[in-house]
């Protein structure tokens, strides 16, 4: 937020990376980022940047803040059931386990290689700030105030995402139905790839490239739903993602120079 | 269950690592193993092997049925909560991370290295058949009916199981006063450690050790719990357990031997 | 050796990935292989398709041998010293690393992730089958038998090959010049790197490229020349290098869909 | 060196696990570790804590300068066959490879985990400061100045060391009869192990144990040996070395409290 308005002032278009500009609420980007937001002016123009759902916004947008690496495969597995009333929004727990580069590279003790190697834990037990910008969106979607609770664990392997996602249901849908009802909500993007029944995708079908793959069981005496969601978080995480959306803003193929 | 009846008869105890005398419904069993049990006798003379709920039955045993390793750790997290009425018995969801030896090790394409060293998949989702096991012993603990929903991970390691556990409650317990239950409950167990409000275990916290980890977390406005529960897979999930119930057999210290 | 005399019978031009028609020597081929080789006549058409040091023939050729994995990062060290008669024949050690996938993906115990993980082991020790295709391929740039002492390790990573070469040398050359003589070898070479002087590659540096990097060190009061050399032994070291032959063949670009 | 003066004064017995008391010249101490010895009265008095080789010195003495860890695989390696003059001492490679515990712990970015998993690297290459430590002792064992090259490497796994030393012999030395020797120079040593002819040691033969495991290739043609040794860095290589000390001292039995 120190430098986007300098940019936007002078006419560029701007694709943000960090957090500055995905929370519409200051109060709650100052609760979770501990900081007071400095260009609260710019936070109303700009787009979210997940182009599976708001692909025409970006397409004329100054501004883009490109979304977190746990929200684009949380957002993306849940979009189609919120849009489509079949998630109950008072229920909602996401298992995330992620790769270490997630948790960035410091020069602290922080990443230390035999901290992480042979080793697994969760962190930020529904504490972590990627949860406003999940629920706020998803709110969006649904028209009512979703709540989410989100527990990352660290796992040793450079990158990726799954999340193990388990929802409850009120509707009487069944597996067949429910991909299909997303595979025709995604017909549009190309880096959504909804898995068939029984299928459920795991970290080396997504690596290095830009897709979301996205698996899905019902256990209808349960009314439960689990869904299984993988990104990797270095390309439609992050900068893979940011590529999409540039393309997108400048008219080029939505999927030039990535895999 | 071949071997088990011949060594019973001339008076050896036994200690079983396989699942065969763990389920107390034979057609349970047949269910999630493929095969009729063929020494049905013997399951009620099994004493389910988990020290810190069955110690006094272990003593006098002379067929212990050793528990599984995800089942260790799932039922040591748990059995407090459903022994004081904490927890609602229709909903438990397990989200349980193994090392790759969780998996067996077979002459065949199931633990090639590339197919898992930075990868991470999901399997046997809500059908894996450590299931009715977990299920049976928390019913037999909490009187009611239990049913879980259980979703195993295969984590690029060797060793350890991490399980994230959510589950709803309809008391106003603080987690303060559970984890002090808690100790309470285990303070015979020379074996599980109760972590501090705040800190939750990880892998290598218990490591080539026979320790089973336990931090919980509540969010008493969504009346969830969320128990972190973590073992060696290898020893107290495997080999170290039946050690410490051959201890208990034989009136040898729990712990000899033992890490 | 069974399909390909086929291919070229059709007219096919045919990039062989085995090492069917790397070795011109049939008894060679034979003590290393285990087996008679079925078709002589064709050895004497391909071309080994390194096209560092045979762009020209592999231009025109007909059938590619494509050369090994190892042999490819040590014949690029290598050439330049043997070219100029820089390195003695007669003493030369090649200590490697590689990824478990350069073992291959077989269906039994040769490739179980516990036995791989958290390990490293030294195999083959100078008796492994592309030792005669190293030793082949020198013996040709430098016009004199060489002989090599070749021992490869695996290390716990998905893929890469680091080789550290060990040679003597009679002449005074300086760490300086040599690399400015390796760097002129490669002029036309897109996918070699020569390192500048003090730098070493390391696997990262060519992780999912075609790239061989290389660098040097020379310890003068010994005559010793060390040389580090780094390649993804799927790409340069197998599928990349026939992408780029074929480039070469077909008269596409050389780097044409190589990264 | 600043401690243990103080130590000795008060009386005490001191095993030092820096390298502070391992080399006998000040001028090469000053040389590999840039700084100016402080207590150059004490170095005389300390004992080379290398049990194999020193174990009587190591009875009575008040201070022991604990081994690195490369230095102890490497010189247990290479002992026997200097101690038989049948090690040309102006000819050793060792191609040494380690755990990244190795490299230590530190708070910068000298060990972050996405720059070690999935890489493999040499370091400090003929530059490394347990250099001198090695050639001082094999030169007093051998009566010769031996001058060794020694390229170390960091694998991307916690802890373990496999050193690969070649070396020439002008002896016509066979591997049985040398294999045969070095059970015997060690038969008082229950922490090495000499693996019987064409089986040689990998990381998991002495992961968490103090065991130095050996194995041995001799190719008589080119009058090569190849030797490969596998010890525990953290281990054998640091505490449980300083542990077996410890026992040797205190009179205890020498693997007590050791796997």
């Amino acid at each position: 937020m120190e430098i986007v308005p300098v940019l936007l002032k002078e006419g560029k278009k701007v694709i943000d990376l960090s957090a500055d500009y995905r929370i519409e609420d200051t109060q709650v980007y100052k609760k979770w980022y501990s900081k007071d937001h400095t260009d609260i002016n710019n936070i109303k123009k700009a787009v979210y940047g997940l182009p599976e759902l708001y692909k025409d916004k970006i397409k004329n947008a100054s501004l883009i803040a490109n979304p977190g690496c746990y929200p684009t495969a949380a957002i993306l597995a849940l979009a189609p059931l919120f849009k489509n009333k079949l998630a109950k929004p008072e229920f909602i727990i996401i298992d995330a386990k992620s790769g270490i580069t997630g948790a960035g590279r410091k020069p602290d003790l922080s990443s230390v290689y035999s901290d992480f190697n042979e080793n697994l834990k969760a962190y930020k037990i529904n504490q972590h700030q990627h949860m406003p910008e999940i629920e706020e969106v998803l709110s969006n979607i649904s028209g009512k105030k979703v709540e989410i609770n989100f527990v990352p664990h660290l796992i040793p392997m450079d990158r990726g995402i799954l999340e193990t996602i388990y929802l409850k249901t009120d509707t009487k849908v069944n597996v067949i139905d429910l991909l299909k009802l997303c595979k025709e909500f995604y017909k549009q993007s190309p880096f959504v790839r909804i898995n068939d029944e029984g299928k459920f995708p795991e970290i080396k079908d997504v690596l290095n490239t830009n897709f979301c793959d996205i698996g899905i069981k019902i256990d209808s005496q349960k009314s439960l739903v689990i869904i299984v969601a993988a990104i990797d978080n270095l390309v439609k995480g992050a900068a893979g993602q940011a590529v999409q959306n540039m393309n997108i803003m400048c008219g080029f193929p939505e999927g030039e120079a990535l895999l």
